[in-house]
């Protein structure tokens, strides 16, 4: 998608060790405009698979995951790192490792809001090494869920997420794949 | 706002304890329609105060601040409760109590997305006691920023919030302010 490439190259920096910096539009600051540009894009891409509810994890996948919820009218949940007060006592629960890799998360989300039989599309703001998505896709099988899809903004493909996702046989687009190089730059990959 | 208060009103839960449970649509599950029409409300109610930027805190106040955020053609900040490899090294950084005051929880934001002589917006979830809110206020005022308004979805008047942030001089705006009753019941004061 051109103006999510766009901005990662006017505003994202390459921090080195494979990091790519985007607080500016995504991870801290978010443009909503341009995340309902994306969410708009998702929909259309997703429009096929017919699911029945939108699937993220806190934090940055909320941004883009309710833009997409809004032009799919659906409802969507993201999973939990901490449980709270409200939630019900029995919860589908993960963990995963944090992106820094220097512990793991958990991933919880209530039954009340992840049915037996429904249609679940993930969207979330990287895929890189997946390690994220696939807790959620274990939440998803844990439900009795069916995954029809996964979305991410940005993909990271020297991590192996695609790979490691490949088994589940569903669409998986990503808006923009990125190669951090050594030397600093951003180069975008087909 | 009507459409809110409908959806506590069908769909709320009043836990005992002066806790009511929204998961169905603000704070597991987001309702994207609810939350874009919520936005819309905000940005009409704020529009005088001209802001620069919208704050809010990481989870679940990113919904409605975002969807706000859209309606005004403005990017929206998120503090974050832990500090991102990403992040510069330097922070605006303030601790306030968790909801369930267990325990506190840091508030973190860049000094790139919140500078001097902004005009700034804060936008959350919840309005009880204040102590999140407060916390922003805290962060902008370190910035150098000038805070114009304040909305939540929900107020609880019985805590306390809106007093506490009297003295700052600005409109607040709730959209439903709920009693939680003794006996299970939720209703609504102006």
């Amino acid at each position: 998608m051109q103006a999510l490439k766009d901005r990662i190259l006017s505003e994202g920096k390459n921090l080195g060790n494979n990091i790519l910096k985007v607080d500016g539009f995504i991870n801290h600051q978010v443009d909503p405009a341009l995340m309902d540009a994306c969410g708009q894009t998702f929909a259309r891409l997703f429009a096929d698979t017919k699911p029945d509810r939108i699937l993220t994890a806190e934090i940055s996948g909320i941004a883009p995951a309710i833009m997409t919820a809004k032009y799919m009218q659906l409802p969507v949940v993201y999973a939990r790192k901490t449980k709270p007060v409200t939630m019900t006592a029995d919860v589908y629960l993960t963990t995963a490792p944090s992106h820094t890799k220097a512990h793991q998360v958990e991933l919880i989300v209530s039954p009340e809001y992840l049915r037996r039989g429904e249609r679940i599309l993930i969207i979330d703001d990287f895929l890189a090494s997946g390690a994220t998505i696939q807790g959620l896709v274990r939440l998803t099988h844990a439900a009795g869920a069916e995954l029809v899809g996964i979305g991410t903004l940005i993909e990271k493909p020297g991590e192996g997420g695609r790979e490691a996702l490949a088994h589940l046989n569903i669409p998986i687009h990503s808006l923009a794949a990125v190669e951090l190089t050594d030397d600093g730059r951003i180069l975008f990959v087909d």
